[in-house]
């Protein structure tokens, strides 16, 4: 589930968690009742500092997505599958507003943003894997230097 | 160019702008010599703090986009509406390939996504106009509240 975590993105990584999460819920691949990995063990998995996963897995719990028992672990709770799906749904549809007004704004055609759409769907990379996406990294990255 | 500024995207304020100016050039919209508004014209239109606006502009000044002339002002510098084009296409590029992640990951198939992307790039909206998208911000809102 969070395999495709990218501290590249510009999407919070607290935010990556809490998203991962709700879609596995949403798509079908968690359950309720089933727990999610220890604190601790995703941080050293995935090398992230203890307060990011805290945080992730307490607006889990303020959104009600979760249950957390003490000393036993943390779990999906129930009943919470459709509104993930909503969610995800209302989510989702903004963020392709958000890049489909920008494709638009850089003067890109309709056809040229399905075909990179098509292209992006058929990857099988996890949705924050191809990070960073912002210029100021791409020109932190030398791609883009400074006009001599 | 900077009518779509939304404060609640997750895009941030001072990258919004960043980018609406490359989008500018890139589409066209804008050309070799062309004057962007004055930092203090801007800020006070758009109810924004004029920290922000500063490093928007010392950030495409960094990037070669524009010239600044002291007592002058800050212009669309020459000979880089083809690195615009490229880069703006990357980074759209990679912001598909998240939000496609993120729908696939979501269970969404192929033809959902499509007709939601059909359905943005045929609103008028700009780019940010469209935000929140964070999952946590829906929540604030209400829409989204503690399972009882």
């Amino acid at each position: 589930m969070f395999d495709s975590i990218n501290i590249e993105s510009s999407v919070p990584v607290y935010e990556q968690i809490e998203n991962l999460v709700q879609f596995a819920i949403a798509s079908g691949r968690v359950k309720a009742g089933d727990q999610l990995p220890t604190m601790m063990g995703l941080a050293e998995r995935l090398h992230l500092n203890m307060n990011t996963i805290t945080k992730s897995y307490h607006d889990l719990q303020l959104m009600g997505i979760v249950d957390a028992q003490r000393g036993v672990g943390v779990f999906i709770a129930k009943g919470v599958e459709a509104k993930c799906r909503k969610a995800c749904r209302e989510q989702i549809t903004v963020r392709l507003k958000e890049v489909a007004g920008e494709a638009k704004a850089a003067g890109f055609s309709r056809d040229e943003i399905r075909t990179a759409l098509s292209e992006a769907y058929a990857s099988e990379a996890g949705p924050y894997a191809s990070a960073p996406d912002s210029l100021l990294a791409l020109l932190k990255q030398k791609k883009y230097g400074k006009r001599s």
